[in-house]
């Protein structure tokens, strides 16, 4: 057996996960369609109770007037920014340089749209109000991600986002929200969802993050905004006959965890304590500011692997098979809390990590 | 209550209805997943045995070496041609006036990638030889449709398709096929799959049509162009992180409904015959040659709504509520078999029949 495979069969045998909700499989769409009675009528391209009932809660929810599901975020945001394009007359957007339009989608918005992307501050740290004020001309919509999922999940401060928020207003340039993971932010910021999205003219939702749904996404704004969005939507070949089976989903998880997220981002913050307790490893951010953060250790994968594959073996506790190289000398994986992390009993925890300390001195204190 | 209000009510007390599989509610995704095993992963992005899987089976029945799921038909198609004219280098392609990316896509194939359309035929018939052969320079692509939904399912005749297959080949034009109903034109042609499939560098199987899955589509063809569909697939926010809804459904209504096409057919020509039988009215094509046909009265959606609503009344069958209208003196819709029409007993439908053409007479033959 090769050593990933090694390291992915020790994960499997773990009897707890630190992560996640648990696992992607077909129980996660069983146990949402559970309770709805079979007579529930599909939702047709777009109408019907099922879908409109939803849009309408999210709406509310976000505190937008209007609301629209989407199968994807990918999708949604594209179409949000195209639509804030046409109407300034420019096609030119500004976000983050690890914005998931600039790295995870293939250019989808400059293939599709021939829309060009001016990329804010560097790919260190969050957009602060200075890099929106030094913003060449031109810029029809600026994009922001809460929290800035690639690294770490960082976020900017709330008056930040207030400063910002204005200035755009005042400079007419159309503020979109990449929200994602929004609800994983709001214990930080103690806001309701609509208290931050009141700052923005546009906002997308994801039910597939820390909600923990199957897929699909929500974008919320105006109603002239939304039913553009509509006829985008049936451009892009997402006006599904029946999106029901991500909507049922998405509506029965979301009350599931939208309560959660305090506990959830609680948890982020004793975890990554743990980490940063350990010998050659650390945390980014530090502390947390949602349910996620990023761990990096000052050692290959290929060094890292076999001590996590004799942590998870010993302990029967896992957190995760995905480590991502950094460079020949470095790796880090993502941590993302979830419904998991309660259930695993506290001395197992603390165990897990005075065995990883040791094991990381062992091998490395006196190289 | 309105007109149509009482109309729907009446088709909603039938006991029996004569056309499509049943009501698209969540019975239609439970069905599915009831024989399906809690544990079995989802799939990731495109990856993972239950799409993997699904993908080799649909290329192995169309007879092609690659396939791709798509969440719709849409975006599978508008990606198809925009392959084929980039490959050509020529942004032109040709296909029927009726065509579902003409008049149901909200210009998407237009307006996301520019492509000029050219329409071949006219709206009373489908495409001919002669109509490719007298076609413009700098087509990239032709996309038939079969059959033609548009106008009751036509189709052309095999040696047709052969005769515009190697017409299009000799020439250099790409060909695609729209087969969102293929399966349903088979029996007619008394060829496979993969007979058809071969005529044609591209292929499109829809997975709610005849099959009646919930959503979803395949496209099909050589490798490179599947891994191609797969890079716009993910521009367009359609390589979701979990199709398996659709995907599951899909295999489990096609492995339901493939071999019984043949009988929606029979069933198809025999329901024609009745409604043709009938006073002032026809159904377009005469005999069906799939399992699918229009009826056109000869009378206003208004005059009709109300012996419709009669007729449902007193038989307990119905077939449809949605009667559009062509103008103001005739209106029409569209008729598919499916699993329904076996369920109801001979004389039932005779009987409605008669009274039918007895409603119509009394109604209008001394106008």
């Amino acid at each position: 057996m090769e050593k990933s495979t090694l390291f992915q069969e020790a994960f499997n045998q773990t009897n707890y996960q630190l992560l996640a909700h648990g696992k992607r499989n077909v129980q996660v769409l069983k146990a949402a369609f559970q309770q709805v009675e079979d007579q529930l009528d599909s939702d047709l391209y777009g109408t019907g109770k099922v879908i409109e009932a939803f849009q309408e809660k999210m709406a509310a929810f976000l505190g937008k007037d209007a609301a629209i599901f989407f199968p994807s975020g990918t999708m949604a945001q594209q179409i949000a920014l195209r639509i804030w394009c046409d109407e300034k007359g420019m096609k030119k957007v500004a976000y983050h340089p690890l914005s998931h339009l600039e790295i995870h989608e293939e250019d989808g918005l400059k293939e599709i749209h021939n829309i060009q992307t001016i990329l804010l501050a560097d790919k260190t740290r969050v957009i602060e109000l200075e890099d929106v004020q030094k913003m060449e001309e031109g810029i029809a919509c600026l994009l922001l991600e809460l929290p800035q999922r690639e690294i770490g999940g960082q976020l900017p401060s709330f008056e930040t986002l207030v400063q910002i928020s204005e200035y755009c207003r005042a400079k007419g340039i159309k503020l979109h929200l990449d929200g994602a993971r929004l609800l994983e932010v709001l214990p930080y910021y103690q806001k309701s969802a609509a208290e931050v999205c009141t700052l923005f003219d546009s906002v997308y939702l994801s039910f597939y993050k820390g909600i923990g749904g199957i897929a699909g996404a929500i974008l919320a704004g105006e109603p002239d905004f939304i039913g553009k969005s509509k006829i985008w939507k049936r451009r892009y070949g997402g006006d599904l006959i029946s999106l029901y089976p991500y909507i049922v989903a998405a509506d029965f998880y979301f009350e599931k965890r939208v309560d959660k997220m305090a506990l959830y981002y609680k948890e982020a913050k004793e975890l990554a304590q743990y980490f940063n307790s350990c010998f050659g490893m650390h945390t980014l951010p530090q502390v947390p500011v949602s349910n996620m953060f990023h761990v990096h250790f000052h050692y290959s994968k290929e060094q890292m692997e076999p001590i996590l594959t004799e942590l998870y073996t010993k302990t029967g506790v896992g957190f995760t098979t995905n480590i991502r190289e950094i460079d020949d000398n470095t790796c880090y994986f993502e941590a993302s809390l979830g419904d998991q992390y309660a259930n695993v009993p506290k001395d197992k925890i603390s165990g897990t990590f005075d065995l990883l300390d040791e094991l990381m001195k062992h091998k490395f204190k006196d190289e």
